[in-house]
């Protein structure tokens, strides 16, 4: 009998009083108990007094690399949690998008962390506005961690993945966490949770969990705090009423099931690949998971003419799909989670049925493999609606379990039709080659979804899946679908961030953000700055070069060199008459190379190369005589590896009235001391 | 008697059964009759179904042009708005925050969407992530408008500024909306509208407007649909549980006054510039439009030895300022909209009262320039708190009025730690030249605002205001003052449209963003691309050059040349040991300049200039002996001027062996056709 553990502030809280008795879905044996008696209020005092301040003093950097070890920890552990998988009803397929998916997800949080936020604490949205025409008061979004808790309300689907998808964005971004995992499958996510505490990586106070009810929990919330939901529309509609939340702004981010749908192309000939990719995409939807899955296909929309043949092709291959016992290897869909989910399917299948026919997968007659028909099992169901512009339960219902509906279109704009009447959904996919199509398709639906999955014969070999949502990619949806946001790679993070607009001197904005900004001072430094090491270069360093006049010789001599005679360079009329040149003008990239070479130490140094440039900008041309001198300044620094890290340079050229004529980041790699 | 009008799918409604009768906050003599019964369904069904199709039809940069047009319009008229202005209680100069400052607001989201959106249907939100190894899948997210209506309910204290606020990010998203402005002041903002609609600039359908109740419209209201409200608390937290906006997670935009703070530095000595600033915009922020504005300055926190001196500079200053009639040229300050709004400050500074003594600006005797003291007048009221840390009102009670409280800080974190009493606010502001202070105290209480305000010597000149929103930086603020953001440049546009992660192959991608993706298509043109007009040239466009060997000569020759005699470039030995190069290698600028040569056309022809280049990222080192080549696609293009327009190229230099070497996007301007 497995005994899950609430876990409040650094203390196990094992099944109290009013613990549930948890039952296998496969052999309706007791398996657990669950649910502690928790504190609520010790639970928040400890997360927002403790693991907040704790996860505040790092920068993001530290964070990321500490999502990084807690998946590699994970990861050599995982078997323990394939282990328990079956319990579930899983499949050890369907444990590999929870297990191994969540892992992932930490990796590549972990990943963005480090390559798409500073090295601090301190995170940049969007750029410098000029706020006045002197350029002394400017305007700069942060983004700083909110100072309350993330409450993470899972569904029971994927124990694994729904808890560590959250956790990633919400301890990357410095929130402490407490997980509610569902009841019915918490012994799994416990499992992980109890590997992540003990593996000593997360500061104390960074995660909680609570096994059973959260009692007045979300009484307790307030402004700085942010409740992510995943479930059912019911439930969300309840909770996101608590009185609490909506006094106090506290942001509740809800993703709800959906009735996601899949277009077949009317471009898809049966034996187009787009078509057997429509039928094993589907099949795959239906199955996995026995269907449970929030971004699960429950309406197949298929060209008019193609209705028969696809319906034909998906009975047969759902006929084949093996169910039984998820623990035998030759089973490719288990069981559902619960009796009462099982229930509950078939009560929804029921209204559906009112609507479409059944065209495979009879609940009362199906074949299974070492396992009672009495526990939670479904055979794949299949159904047909031939009108539906009529159906209202297709569009409203969902079955969340192995069911889906094919219904045919007549053309581009009724298939978006139907789709949107699914009320805003987490996906819908089109499976077509004829990007005319898509297109129509794609930004008609586009609105009233999170996601839009399209497949065709060039992507099949990469292509991800309709089901899977991506760390790097936005999870949620409109409407039904709850109206969140979920991942999105650094999108997912700032859900646990407040976006402020700093307005101020460049020197403040500068003292805040910890990165120079043009107009902010200029510090000298004691020696040439690429003599500097990343530790001993501090922000805001320049130098200020000697300068260089740019000949007409300069120009021909360039122009022959590199082969680029444009004629702003080398023909007086001709560039006379182009409205941006007053006359003969020096290249660009001879602006660029003189600038390096005025700039640049031949000799070994820290500075160990030019990886590239951002936002480079001609802001005046360069005529023969000019005389050119740079301003180069330290402007961020970001550690990489053991060895060097990243310095950005922000680089002026000016000319010998002290006019800007070009600007832009130069990217080096410069080396850690001795 | 003005009669102010609702404007319902094209048909202009006058005052009903139900009308309430205004009167002059000034004279007390009835000026109007408002509120029209309206069918909030026809409304709807106007605004979707007309004009939500007419709005999308257009691109971003159609209706960035429209926005403009709109604010030369109503610049050229906007002394029929100042007439009516002094019956809003306020002077002219509280006017030129109401209506100049909505028509700078048109300015500004016109000049954002032609900068910072394509000149399309599609905006694109960050770059393309590759989804596979071989990059046959990527996703990108991108946005679209939504399908419903924006419902901006605004309040009473900027009838102008308040609704074009609004109008501006949500027209420019291809959304229409429908007005519904405070009822009291519905006349100013009803004269504006009537402008709108009669310049003909909008299509059919854009806006609407209400005057007096909404009826049951927000029961009405669905997934794609957003509210905007700003105005109390109270009426916030009733609106936004409406049953039907939370079933359907229609989007609830709370713009809420809010205890908005400001902090004078512990560093600003009575004779600094940073004292006489805080003092300077306190008066302003009490007294500016009677100091109802939701930005106001409601907590003076003064360092403790400061106190009194500042409380002096304060009163001395406030008892200067002339109350009276708006319309007196000499009065600075004017009436509070209504008697209402009179009578309930004067119950809220009650309860200020209750935890502070008033130290200036007696209710019932001031001196009043032209006017009746017992119509909606108040003097500046300033209180004194020494003990804020056991005071509550003062951090949580708003007196809608000319009221604020001097309360003493005794260091930074006591500071912030008040300062976040309010429980989230509209904006927070700091005067201290010291940047140690200035961090510590932002970054305490960043996450409780949704804008910071510095100010010092440096920026004296150039700072906007404390109490400014502007339409590049977000306006909003977490708990108490909603939760919500409006404008921030285009973010303020996004809260209109949704963000969609498409996934798909980079053809199917490019053929929805309109933009060419890498791996998409390489499309041959008849000719040269830089020979090909702007409206010639296609998305997706290529040019593979011929190639050129580097050769040793070359590179020492280009770094005698330039200068840039890097060892990496010149000394076998040293770029060895070098991490980056596996000995000496050609210099990147060199790379840049002879790609230019290989693809430049040396005569005068569409392609004018290159202005810039963004992303460029070196990939490989290039060696003697290596040979380059490059591809050059079309892959962005932006109409500019009624010349030319810029044309965005993906630039990839590959090796001998087809390996890239660098990577960037270089931005030319094209000019159109003959």
């Amino acid at each position: 009998m497995l005994k899950p553990e609430s876990y409040q502030a650094g203390r196990w809280i094992g099944p109290g009083m009013a613990a549930q008795v948890l039952r296998s879905p496969v052999t309706g044996e007791e398996i657990a108990q669950a649910g502690s008696a928790i504190d609520a209020q010790a639970m928040l005092d400890h997360g927002r007094g403790v693991g907040g301040p704790a996860l505040r003093a790092l920068g993001f950097h530290d964070r990321a690399r500490m999502l990084k070890a807690l998946g590699q920890y994970l990861d050599a552990r995982k078997e323990a949690l394939y282990a328990l998988n079956p319990l579930t009803g899983a499949t050890r397929r369907d444990g590999w998008i929870d297990i191994d998916g969540g892992i992932l997800t930490l990796f590549a949080f972990a990943s963005k962390g480090r390559r798409e936020m500073p090295d601090g604490q301190v995170y940049l949205d969007g750029g410098a506005e000029g706020l006045s025409r002197d350029g002394d008061f400017i305007g700069q979004h942060i983004a700083t961690p909110l100072r309350g808790v993330g409450v993470h309300i899972n569904a029971f689907n994927f124990p694994v993945w729904g808890m560590l998808e959250k956790l990633a964005p919400c301890l990357l971004a410095g929130v402490p966490a407490i997980v509610k995992p569902a009841t019915q499958t918490s012994f799994l996510a416990e499992a992980a949770f109890r590997m992540i505490v003990e593996s000593g990586i997360l500061p104390e106070g960074a995660v909680q969990l609570i096994v059973g009810g959260t009692g007045d929990l979300l009484d307790r919330l307030g402004a700085q705090d942010v409740v992510s939901f995943t479930g059912s529309a019911q439930t969300a509609l309840k909770l996101r009423q608590n009185p609490a939340l909506v006094r106090n702004s506290t942001r509740f981010i809800a993703e709800q099931d959906s009735l996601n749908a899949a277009i077949l192309g009317a471009d898809a000939t049966p034996d187009s690949v787009e078509f057997s990719l429509f039928v094993k995409e589907a099949v795959a939807e239906i199955t996995t998971k026995a269907g449970q899955k929030c971004t699960a296909m429950r309406r197949l929309l298929v060209p008019a003419p193609r209705a028969d043949t696809v319906t034909e092709a998906l009975v047969e291959a759902l006929r084949k799909v093996p169910v039984g016992d998820p623990a035998d290897k030759a089973v490719r869909m288990g069981a559902l989670v619960s009796l009462a989910q099982k229930r509950d399917v078939l009560e929804k299948a029921a209204r559906i049925g009112a609507e479409a026919r059944r065209v495979t997968g009879d609940p009362d007659r199906f074949d299974l493999l070492g396992a009672d028909p009495a526990q939670a099992f479904l055979p794949p169901m299949l159904f047909r609606c031939d009108d539906p512009d009529a159906a209202r339960a297709l569009h409203e219902v969902e079955a969340f379990g192995p069911v889906s509906t094919v219904m045919p279109y007549r053309d581009a704009a009724h298939a978006a039709a139907l789709v949107n009447r699914g009320g805003g959904s987490l996906v819908a996919s089109l499976f077509s080659h004829d990007p005319d199509f898509a297109r129509t398709v794609a930004l008609e639906t586009a609105a009233w979804h999170g996601r839009l999955y399209l497949n065709d014969r060039d992507s099949a070999a990469g292509a991800t899946g309709h089901g899977a949502p991506l760390p790097m990619l936005v999870h949620g949806g409109p409407g039904r679908a709850g109206g969140g946001e979920e991942m999105g790679g650094i999108r997912g993070v700032m859900h646990y961030m407040q976006r402020t607009a700093v307005q101020g001197s460049p020197r403040m904005i500068a003292a805040l953000t910890g990165q120079w900004a043009p107009g902010a001072p200029e510090v000298k430094g004691p020696e040439h700055p690429f003599r500097r090491s990343f530790e001993d270069l501090q922000i805001g360093e320049t130098l200020w070069t000697g300068s260089r006049t740019i000949t007409l010789e300069d120009i021909e001599h360039f122009a022959h060199f590199t082969g680029d005679t444009f004629y702003a360079h080398m023909d007086q009329a001709a560039a006379e008459a182009n409205p941006f040149f007053p006359g003969r003008v020096a290249h660009g990239y001879l602006l660029l190379s003189f600038a390096a070479g005025l700039f640049v130490q031949p000799d070994p140094g820290p500075v160990l190369a030019n990886t590239g440039l951002n936002g480079l900008a001609f802001k005046k041309p360069v005529s023969p005589g000019d005389a050119i001198r740079v301003r180069l300044t330290c402007a961020r620094k970001t550690r990489r590896t053991g060895e060097y890290g990243e310095v950005a340079w922000a680089v002026l050229l000016v000319n010998q009235d002290a006019e800007p004529v070009a600007e832009y980041e130069l990217l080096t790699m410069v080396s850690y001391r001795g």
